[in-house]
């Protein structure tokens, strides 16, 4: 179980297409998860997500957690049964979000306390508790309780290394189910010395796989890059690799390049929700006037139900009048758009020619990168 | 064009088999219509539709007049090409949103003066302007512009069809396109001589079809069906007749009972948005308590692709959430229910049986009618 086979490699950088098994079904890689943070993948069925290509789904520990609860879950026979996706699924371990999304905290070295920023009722986590809970959800790939510190700040984040390794291991040992691949989460800002520490750290606990953590979190697209550059010859070939919470096409590019085997982001359904669709180079934001009258589709060569379908202008009246079809063909649209980019880059990779695929790709973002909404 | 065939008449009542040709293709009737308000059933795209079995999908004049605009979907290609709704569509006139939706209104002989719901802008309506808007969307079937008068009050509902039929002859007089059918609707309100008269105008004008107009806007059970039975004799039986805006199971029932081939009504979708599914005998609130843990399908025998995967428990999870999914997934059990319902309906008349089966589908709503939210 969870076997990452590595099927070919690109010459001229460090992608490679992979083949990683899990309970639920194996994964080619490089892969994009679509997130549903609720246990839904907002606006789509996963008879269309299938449809879109999917194979990996990312959910939210803490939402679940607070909502329905994960003991509900449980019983309800796990979060494959609950949401109905037959496929591999991934949880994070509500790290992220009690950091960012919980009203009040108090982070001490055995935990976090926060308030639900539902109902601001109090909650604790602990490594064994997000643990506990991730058991309960059912996930095929968990992760380690983490803190993800203000990446910029040397001192904050050197002293959070503290905390997020110890956790690692009081995780590794709170884990109860063989049928689960917890894995850890590289920490350190945009700094080389604490990315190198935490992933010499956690490769000395011999994984099934290592996340990249506290990116796509405020720092500039350099210092992403740079830390990928940094991390690229230090994590082992033999692990599949995955760059948390990073969803720009650009950016799942540049990850391949630099080895990031899977990828996950919110971006596709919050554009969506948003009035924007993903094009190459940018993005179109579809309550704009311009598209009033614009019968073409939001990009002629695209395949998607939208694309194929509905001319701009109909996607405009949507989008105005607030009718929920406007989200779902926006969202159909845009996860279309980066699993697709993936089938392109996998395809790259097996053909030999992922760098000349991915100069010409990213040369489209370098020309627009200032008309991006 | 617009041929209406009888295929099969049920001894025991006025019910039949019908198949109405239009210029997008043959209805088998009686025919259920899903409501696409803004040129969309909310919450399914056409390919759900097409799936659910839908043939006939109703969109509304007056939302389309002001919002995006008649003339912007001719030059679009008409409505069938906006929304890619490839099968007939049928417009209201808009008379029954100007009566019930615009701020303020103001009738006279020649039409009515009306403001936005909107944005409270200023328009008016008269019968050719109800038939120019029409022809520019561009539905198979389209109707007369009316009045729909407070059902129970005599002198009003007479002094209502003085405008009502001229305006009648003022469509008809005002229509130029061949490729589509232009219905009248009887109105008369709950009176028999009223609905007789005006029965009797219509048909004297031979027109394509009649609708049954001013129904289920607040009369009981009772005084609809009595009204479907004054008309039943009446209306010609080799011309198409369409209940306007009924779409309860028991009405629908009811409807072909008394003769009826058409019906339309927003329940399916209006209910979804409200946490609620039909149930044979009534509806079930997602939202309450007692499913939260419960496993089971909305309903064992459905068909459904909501039911076919999902628990009462992940339904309630989605709609406490306010999950876009919720919605989707609540829509297609409803028009699941009403399109299979008219299946089932027109295989029984086929079989020879459909008093038998009205009798046993509306002893469950006699029983539980007080049970319904």
């Amino acid at each position: 179980m969870f076997e990452f086979e590595i099927t070919a490699r690109d010459a001229g950088s460090g992608a490679r297409n992979g083949r990683f098994h899990t309970p639920h079904g194996a994964l080619e890689t490089p892969v994009f998860a679509p997130v549903g943070t609720q246990a839904t993948v907002k606006a789509l069925r996963p008879a269309d997500l299938h449809e879109l290509g999917a194979t990996l789904v990312l959910s939210n520990t803490y939402h679940l957690y607070l909502r329905p609860g994960d003991e509900l879950i449980r019983d309800l026979g796990g979060l494959h049964q609950f949401m109905q996706w037959p496929g591999p699924i991934l949880t994070d371990s509500g790290g992220f979000q009690v950091f960012s999304l919980s009203a009040t905290r108090k982070i001490d070295a055995d935990g976090v306390t926060f308030q639900s920023h539902l109902d601001g009722s109090r909650h604790r986590f602990t490594p064994e508790r997000s643990i506990a809970i991730q058991e309960n959800l059912g996930a095929d790939v968990i992760m380690a309780f983490d803190e993800c510190p203000p990446p910029t700040d040397y001192e904050y984040v050197k002293q959070s290394l503290t905390r997020t390794h110890p956790w690692l291991e009081r995780g590794l040992a709170a884990k109860t189910r063989p049928d689960q691949a917890l894995f850890g989460i590289v920490q350190g800002g945009v700094f080389p010395d604490l990315r190198e520490a935490s992933a010499r750290f956690m490769m000395a606990l011999d994984l099934p796989g290592y996340a990249i953590g506290g990116l796509a979190v405020g720092e500039t697209k350099a210092q992403m890059t740079a830390v990928l550059d940094v991390l690229h010859p230090i994590l082992p070939q033999q692990k599949p690799r995955y760059l948390m919470g990073v969803g720009a096409p650009e950016d799942l590019v540049n990850g391949v390049l630099r080895g990031v085997d899977i990828f996950d982001c919110v971006l596709p359904t919050r554009l969506a929700r948003h009035n924007s669709a993903f094009v190459l180079g940018g993005r179109m934001n579809l309550r704009n006037a311009q598209y009033e009258r614009d019968a073409a589709p939001i990009a002629a060569d695209c395949a998607c139900y939208t694309c194929q379908h509905f001319s701009r202008a109909y996607l405009r009246h949507l989008v105005k009048a607030n009718e929920i079809l406007g989200h779902i063909l926006l969202t159909t649209h845009n996860v279309h758009f980066l699993l697709d980019l993936m089938r392109q880059i996998r395809q790259a990779i097996r053909a030999g020619q992922f760098r000349a695929f991915a100069d010409d790709f990213l040369q489209h973002y370098e020309v627009n990168q200032s008309g991006i909404d």
